[in-house]
């Protein structure tokens, strides 16, 4: 046996996956425990130890794994989502990639990659994104097409949520998540008493096809579902009629045979 | 081939509405950068020079497809969609047509009539509307009745939120869409205490009754889906049985011939 | 034909029917306009007189259909709900009663019990209730249990908020629906850091209790409607295949005849 | 018979039943009573006294109960449930345990373990968790992420929302319930204009995902209903068509030894 073959098998142990699974929850603990400044004030450096070997140990796990698993690791893409994952805490954390620093944390969601329900999830989830894609792509066209109405119209009287086309994007969609939309209607109405108008137009648009957007998911998620389930149901009851047909098959058959033996006798 | 015949091929090319819809797209960015006053100091005449040749774009594509169908131009919905966009684009924006500058970016909305999937959906969404209309004329009148009640009981002690009509009218639809309707209710109830059962009442029926209209419409759109989905499997199965009874007749008809021979015989 | 017919025949006439839904929509506007005291001072008589008017007919309507009908008239519970609604009409308006003015206004439900299609579409939603019955009992039953541990709890720290059981009932309810709960529950932590462990378990409790409310009445309404359309498909199939196995049979007894009768030769 | 015997027959009489129900719901009433210092300040002694004889009914009834039916006693979770709340009441009301006083009102929900109704409701409920159990626990996975990251990059510029990671996890699951969400985005990006980004990225994430767990309860929900009645429907009619199939091949058999006899003959 090669290396790489018992390498590859020590990688797939459900043993190493748990262990793998551990070292992520204690991860996320020790990355919480950071944004406390009085624990990272008594335990920092423990902390910091902490995180400096779970990425470690990280770093050679997908190392074993890429080595174990040669070139197809990358045609899995939840092997492609624990590289980046990993990818990003070796990226240096000054200058403009500070940010980075706070994204140390997407680290636990490399639970998702590791526990096959959650992996099963998120592939059901994700696999609902394309019957979404049009219904989507509309909505996005509809709050574009309202923000610029509403920058247009409302900028001068109401520039704290209109003032620019990135500030009406953004008032526009939290008035389709319904937040506090009487709030910034009322404030522009104010000024522009036929705002209503746009207002309400716009939310029973948006309402009505988000409620279809909804609806579509729902619906598809229906059908692979309830379909198949119906369809074992219905493949059993033809099974038992089948049976009772051919069983009369035979019968007619041996009637037959019998007959002819007869007739030969 | 006609002139005419050969518009036609030309306006129904796949190409060339490839190039309409990059038209459209452009358009719709030059009409949002249009909404910055800085990017208009600096680009202005060239934003205004886009947009005008979009528009005479657009004018020449609606002429040509009109003068290619001929009067059957009209008869698909979506040309008129499109005719009315156009249409509202060359009207004079001045004096009480001023709000049309605004409405310039409608005619992004005519991406949806020129992608097909965007066009299958707002189809789809408008087909949803008839099975609604009854529920949301019931909707409707409760609105109203609870405007008019709303107004006579508390528009001296809330004229802010039910001062007329009008007021009531937006409060109650706020209200209806679950948008800060404790600060309307609590602002009412220090005046009158018992304001609470007119809200918790209006909010029980139309809350129920926005319920009933979503499972309406969810309920139509199983229906006609997975309805389809189900004749086709049960279809499928019945497909099955039949063959087994045909052969099983088949077999009887070559027994029945066998013996008649035998017996001719 | 007696009165009691001709009358019958006069009052269930479509004609009949709609001219009193023109009475009811003139009612409903002329209602609506009392609300504006610039047009009850302009044409305040002429209102009056309107509804005057307009009840007098509903009274005469009413009792018309109760002697058409006879004590049948009170089997129908739609001509109770009109009876209820003209009764109401005809209390007195002073003293205790003054809210009754306010409710004239209700008159305007009558469109429901007077138009084919708002009738149906009203019972559907009320032969939902039954089955949404036992969750409303126990939704009300944590919203009791908890709005009198919030008063015992925090009747002292947010008096605004769970001053005495009518106070926590109310907000309560208001947490139910999601209505700025953050407010409520960031004002109690203030003073009581701990409140976000009931705040959090009421929401999470009533969503999900609310959530499957809203399921049952979905599957229940799927259930009656998908299953007969199913039902109707499947005994389509189900015909096919019978029709089949029908002409096998007819086909084996003519073989059969067919043979007795060569056999008797 | 045993005194057991005769104890488990009273015990299980619908009539004991009822007045257990009876006790609960006076009980129910004299704790809300208890909220109202006015009524304690009258009628206290009274309402106190209430309160200890519900106790002593609820602890005989549970004594007979578990002597009754012995040991099989704690097999019914509903009993476990009795028993804890009732033990709950037993624990002295002192010092760290003052909270409990408050709780006494959860023998209220004794009324669900004591109507059948309302036990199969929250049957219904309970059995409708595991199937969300994942989902649940990727949208916990969610929050715990982003509150990690919302601590280290917006404690410094919103500390009343995002000051230690209790208070993100509190304003995110604020956010999740889409509870004045622009308030605490609008807060944030007044320092942090790039804000939007993730509150934008965080709104779009969780409610698809509870958008699909609500979907798979209501969809597991259907199938286990919805299935059912489909595979009663089909049944009944493959009984039909078995019912044919087997007259056939009764005839066939009939046929083949009328044959028999005749070829004897």
């Amino acid at each position: 046996m090669s290396t790489r073959q018992r390498l590859r098998e020590l990688v797939d142990a459900p043993r190493f996956q748990q262990a793998i699974i551990g070292v992520i929850l204690i991860n996320a603990v020790t990355l919480g425990c950071e944004t406390s400044p009085a624990l990272v004030a008594e335990h920092g450096t423990l902390l910091h130890a902490a995180d400096r070997i779970a990425l470690a140990v990280f770093t050679l796990e997908l190392a074993a794994r890429l080595y174990a698993h040669g070139p197809r690791f990358f045609r899995d893409p939840w092997n492609c989502f624990d590289a980046v994952i990993v990818g990003l805490a070796l990226l240096p954390t000054s200058g403009p990639f500070a940010v980075l620093r706070a994204l140390r944390i997407l680290r636990a969601l490399r639970l998702i990659s590791a526990i096959p329900s959650m992996r099963r999830v998120v592939g059901a989830l994700l696999g609902a994104l394309p019957g979404m894609a049009s219904i989507a792509a509309l909505l996005g066209l509809i709050l574009y097409v309202g923000s610029v109405i509403a920058t247009k119209l409302f900028s001068a009287v109401a520039p704290e949520y209109f003032g620019d086309l990135g500030d009406s994007l953004f008032t526009l969609f939290q008035v389709m998540t319904g937040e506090a939309w009487s709030e910034v209607a009322r404030s522009v109405m104010e000024a522009e008493p036929l705002a209503w108008i746009f207002f309400i137009g716009y939310i029973a648009v948006t309402t009505f096809t988000v409620l279809n957007l909804f609806i579509a998911v729902t619906v598809s998620a229906m059908q692979s579902q309830v379909a198949r389930e119906h369809e074992i149901a219905e493949e059993n009851q033809t099974t038992l009629l089948l049976a009772e047909i051919q069983q009369l098959r035979e019968e007619v058959r041996a009637m037959h045979s019998v007959r002819e033996q007869t007739s030969e006798n």
